[in-house]
Protein backbone atom coordinates (compact mmCIF):
# COMPACT_ATOMS: atom_id res chain seq x y z
CA UNK A 1 0.00 0.00 0.00
CA UNK A 2 1.34 3.55 -1.11
CA UNK A 3 2.08 5.99 1.62
CA UNK A 4 0.50 8.99 -0.53
CA UNK A 5 -2.75 6.52 0.02
CA UNK A 6 -3.94 6.07 3.39
CA UNK A 7 -6.40 3.42 2.51
CA UNK A 8 -5.13 2.10 -0.83
CA UNK A 9 -5.21 4.21 -4.77
CA UNK A 10 -8.66 4.14 -5.94
CA UNK A 11 -9.20 2.80 -9.31
CA UNK A 12 -9.05 6.43 -11.20
CA UNK A 13 -6.00 7.21 -9.08
CA UNK A 14 -4.60 4.00 -10.48
CA UNK A 15 -5.27 4.90 -14.18
CA UNK A 16 -3.60 8.40 -13.43
CA UNK A 17 -0.63 6.75 -11.85
CA UNK A 18 -0.33 4.07 -14.76
CA UNK A 19 -0.43 7.02 -17.35
CA UNK A 20 2.58 8.67 -16.06
CA UNK A 21 4.32 5.32 -15.42
CA UNK A 22 3.83 4.10 -18.70
CA UNK A 23 4.60 7.65 -20.99
CA UNK A 24 7.77 7.50 -18.38
CA UNK A 25 8.91 4.16 -18.99
CA UNK A 26 8.65 4.73 -23.13
CA UNK A 27 9.66 8.45 -23.23
CA UNK A 28 12.78 7.45 -21.30
CA UNK A 29 14.31 5.24 -23.45
CA UNK A 30 16.39 7.11 -25.64
CA UNK A 31 17.12 11.16 -25.73
CA UNK A 32 14.76 13.30 -24.25
CA UNK A 33 12.68 11.53 -21.47
CA UNK A 34 10.16 14.27 -21.39
CA UNK A 35 8.40 13.08 -24.59
CA UNK A 36 8.16 10.20 -27.43
CA UNK A 37 10.46 10.06 -30.51
CA UNK A 38 8.80 8.67 -33.27
CA UNK A 39 10.89 5.45 -32.32
CA UNK A 40 9.25 5.29 -28.56
CA UNK A 41 6.01 6.17 -30.07
CA UNK A 42 5.91 2.80 -33.00
CA UNK A 43 7.72 0.84 -29.49
CA UNK A 44 4.95 2.18 -27.49
CA UNK A 45 1.81 1.07 -29.96
CA UNK A 46 3.88 -2.41 -30.58
CA UNK A 47 3.74 -3.10 -26.97
CA UNK A 48 1.05 -1.32 -25.11
CA UNK A 49 -1.44 -1.39 -27.84
CA UNK A 50 -0.34 -4.31 -30.25
CA UNK A 51 -4.14 -5.38 -30.13
CA UNK A 52 -4.75 -2.17 -31.94
CA UNK A 53 -1.81 -1.92 -34.14
CA UNK A 54 -1.25 -5.54 -35.57
CA UNK A 55 -4.82 -5.08 -37.30
CA UNK A 56 -3.55 -2.00 -39.05
CA UNK A 57 -3.09 -3.35 -42.97
CA UNK A 58 -1.68 0.30 -43.82
CA UNK A 59 2.03 0.56 -42.75
CA UNK A 60 1.19 4.54 -43.05
CA UNK A 61 -1.57 3.99 -40.46
CA UNK A 62 1.01 4.70 -37.95
CA UNK A 63 2.88 7.60 -39.78
CA UNK A 64 -0.40 9.26 -40.01
CA UNK A 65 -1.20 9.06 -36.39
CA UNK A 66 1.85 10.27 -35.12
CA UNK A 67 1.66 13.11 -37.25
CA UNK A 68 -2.23 14.37 -36.02
CA UNK A 69 -1.43 13.57 -32.22
CA UNK A 70 1.84 16.25 -33.07
CA UNK A 71 0.10 19.12 -32.54
CA UNK A 72 3.24 21.38 -31.94
CA UNK A 73 4.71 19.60 -35.07
CA UNK A 74 8.16 18.88 -33.21
CA UNK A 75 8.53 16.00 -34.27
CA UNK A 76 7.73 14.28 -30.68
CA UNK A 77 5.02 13.51 -28.73
CA UNK A 78 5.04 15.68 -24.73
CA UNK A 79 2.50 14.33 -22.28
CA UNK A 80 0.01 16.40 -23.27
CA UNK A 81 -0.21 14.89 -26.96
CA UNK A 82 0.16 11.32 -25.99
CA UNK A 83 -3.08 11.57 -23.11
CA UNK A 84 -4.80 13.04 -26.76
CA UNK A 85 -4.20 9.44 -27.78
CA UNK A 86 -5.00 7.78 -25.29
CA UNK A 87 -8.41 10.21 -24.97
CA UNK A 88 -9.08 9.43 -28.43
CA UNK A 89 -9.29 5.02 -28.26
CA UNK A 90 -11.32 5.48 -25.03
CA UNK A 91 -14.06 7.77 -26.75
CA UNK A 92 -13.62 5.36 -29.53
CA UNK A 93 -14.04 2.16 -27.12
CA UNK A 94 -16.99 4.21 -25.24
CA UNK A 95 -18.64 4.58 -28.59
CA UNK A 96 -18.81 1.24 -29.50
CA UNK A 97 -19.64 0.48 -26.07
CA UNK A 98 -22.54 2.70 -26.34
CA UNK A 99 -23.70 1.46 -29.58
CA UNK A 100 -23.61 -2.25 -29.05
CA UNK A 101 -27.33 -3.62 -28.51
CA UNK A 102 -26.41 -5.01 -25.35
CA UNK A 103 -25.19 -1.87 -23.48
CA UNK A 104 -28.44 -0.22 -23.29
CA UNK A 105 -27.74 3.08 -24.58
CA UNK A 106 -28.45 5.82 -22.47
CA UNK A 107 -30.98 3.97 -20.37
CA UNK A 108 -29.84 2.52 -17.03
CA UNK A 109 -29.57 -1.66 -17.51
CA UNK B 1 -7.83 -13.36 -18.44
CA UNK B 2 -10.05 -12.03 -20.55
CA UNK B 3 -10.93 -13.57 -24.04
CA UNK B 4 -10.11 -9.89 -25.85
CA UNK B 5 -6.56 -10.19 -24.92
CA UNK B 6 -4.72 -13.36 -25.63
CA UNK B 7 -2.05 -12.95 -23.40
CA UNK B 8 -3.59 -10.70 -20.71
CA UNK B 9 -4.18 -6.80 -21.04
CA UNK B 10 -1.20 -4.70 -21.12
CA UNK B 11 -1.24 -1.87 -18.22
CA UNK B 12 -2.52 1.00 -20.97
CA UNK B 13 -5.73 -1.30 -21.77
CA UNK B 14 -6.45 -1.71 -17.99
CA UNK B 15 -6.53 2.09 -18.02
CA UNK B 16 -8.19 2.35 -20.88
CA UNK B 17 -11.11 -0.09 -19.57
CA UNK B 18 -10.83 1.61 -16.15
CA UNK B 19 -11.83 4.94 -17.91
CA UNK B 20 -14.57 3.53 -19.28
CA UNK B 21 -15.78 1.19 -16.19
CA UNK B 22 -15.45 4.25 -13.45
CA UNK B 23 -17.45 6.41 -15.73
CA UNK B 24 -19.85 3.94 -16.63
CA UNK B 25 -20.47 3.01 -12.76
CA UNK B 26 -20.63 6.85 -11.74
CA UNK B 27 -23.15 7.97 -14.95
CA UNK B 28 -25.29 5.07 -14.08
CA UNK B 29 -26.44 5.91 -11.01
CA UNK B 30 -28.91 8.14 -11.85
CA UNK B 31 -31.10 9.07 -15.00
CA UNK B 32 -29.03 9.27 -18.51
CA UNK B 33 -26.12 6.74 -18.27
CA UNK B 34 -24.04 8.41 -20.80
CA UNK B 35 -23.72 11.48 -18.64
CA UNK B 36 -22.41 12.28 -14.95
CA UNK B 37 -25.48 14.61 -13.51
CA UNK B 38 -24.02 17.06 -10.95
CA UNK B 39 -24.51 14.72 -7.93
CA UNK B 40 -23.04 12.09 -10.01
CA UNK B 41 -19.79 13.75 -10.18
CA UNK B 42 -19.45 14.95 -6.88
CA UNK B 43 -19.92 10.97 -5.51
CA UNK B 44 -16.99 10.70 -8.41
CA UNK B 45 -14.74 13.00 -7.06
CA UNK B 46 -15.54 12.29 -3.32
CA UNK B 47 -15.08 8.44 -3.65
CA UNK B 48 -12.65 8.13 -6.33
CA UNK B 49 -10.60 11.04 -5.62
CA UNK B 50 -11.03 12.51 -2.40
CA UNK B 51 -7.22 13.04 -2.07
CA UNK B 52 -7.88 15.27 -3.91
CA UNK B 53 -11.46 17.00 -2.99
CA UNK B 54 -10.37 16.70 0.50
CA UNK B 55 -8.01 19.00 0.69
CA UNK B 56 -10.23 21.71 -0.96
CA UNK B 57 -11.17 24.44 2.05
CA UNK B 58 -13.29 26.43 -0.51
CA UNK B 59 -16.65 25.01 -0.89
CA UNK B 60 -17.22 26.90 -3.89
CA UNK B 61 -14.13 24.63 -5.86
CA UNK B 62 -16.44 21.32 -7.04
CA UNK B 63 -19.13 23.89 -8.25
CA UNK B 64 -16.37 25.70 -10.20
CA UNK B 65 -14.47 22.40 -11.66
CA UNK B 66 -18.22 21.25 -13.04
CA UNK B 67 -18.78 24.77 -14.56
CA UNK B 68 -15.02 24.53 -16.26
CA UNK B 69 -15.55 21.00 -17.47
CA UNK B 70 -18.83 21.35 -18.88
CA UNK B 71 -17.83 22.88 -22.06
CA UNK B 72 -21.44 22.30 -23.68
CA UNK B 73 -22.90 24.20 -20.62
CA UNK B 74 -25.30 21.34 -20.66
CA UNK B 75 -25.04 21.06 -16.66
CA UNK B 76 -23.72 17.14 -16.84
CA UNK B 77 -20.56 15.63 -17.83
CA UNK B 78 -20.34 14.04 -21.22
CA UNK B 79 -17.45 11.02 -21.42
CA UNK B 80 -15.41 13.27 -23.57
CA UNK B 81 -15.85 16.26 -20.73
CA UNK B 82 -14.98 13.83 -18.16
CA UNK B 83 -11.53 13.13 -20.25
CA UNK B 84 -11.11 16.07 -19.74
CA UNK B 85 -10.86 15.93 -16.22
CA UNK B 86 -9.19 13.06 -15.85
CA UNK B 87 -6.12 14.40 -18.41
CA UNK B 88 -6.05 17.43 -16.55
CA UNK B 89 -5.41 15.82 -13.33
CA UNK B 90 -2.99 13.71 -15.21
CA UNK B 91 -0.95 16.78 -16.43
CA UNK B 92 -0.06 18.68 -13.05
CA UNK B 93 0.50 14.92 -11.45
CA UNK B 94 3.36 15.16 -14.47
CA UNK B 95 4.16 18.52 -14.32
CA UNK B 96 4.87 17.97 -10.41
CA UNK B 97 7.18 14.91 -11.03
CA UNK B 98 8.86 16.81 -13.90
CA UNK B 99 9.73 20.27 -11.24
CA UNK B 100 10.59 17.56 -8.48
CA UNK B 101 14.61 17.59 -8.07
CA UNK B 102 14.80 13.95 -7.72
CA UNK B 103 12.73 13.13 -10.86
CA UNK B 104 15.70 14.28 -13.65
CA UNK B 105 13.47 16.40 -15.44
CA UNK B 106 13.97 16.13 -19.14
CA UNK B 107 17.60 14.05 -18.63
CA UNK B 108 18.12 10.55 -18.17
CA UNK B 109 18.15 9.29 -14.71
Amino acid sequence: MSSKYPVGPTETERCIESLLAVFQRYAGRDGNACSLSKKEFLTFMNTELASFSKNQKDPGVMDRMMKKLDMNNDGCLDFSEFLNLIGGLAQACHAQVMSSPTSGGSHKP
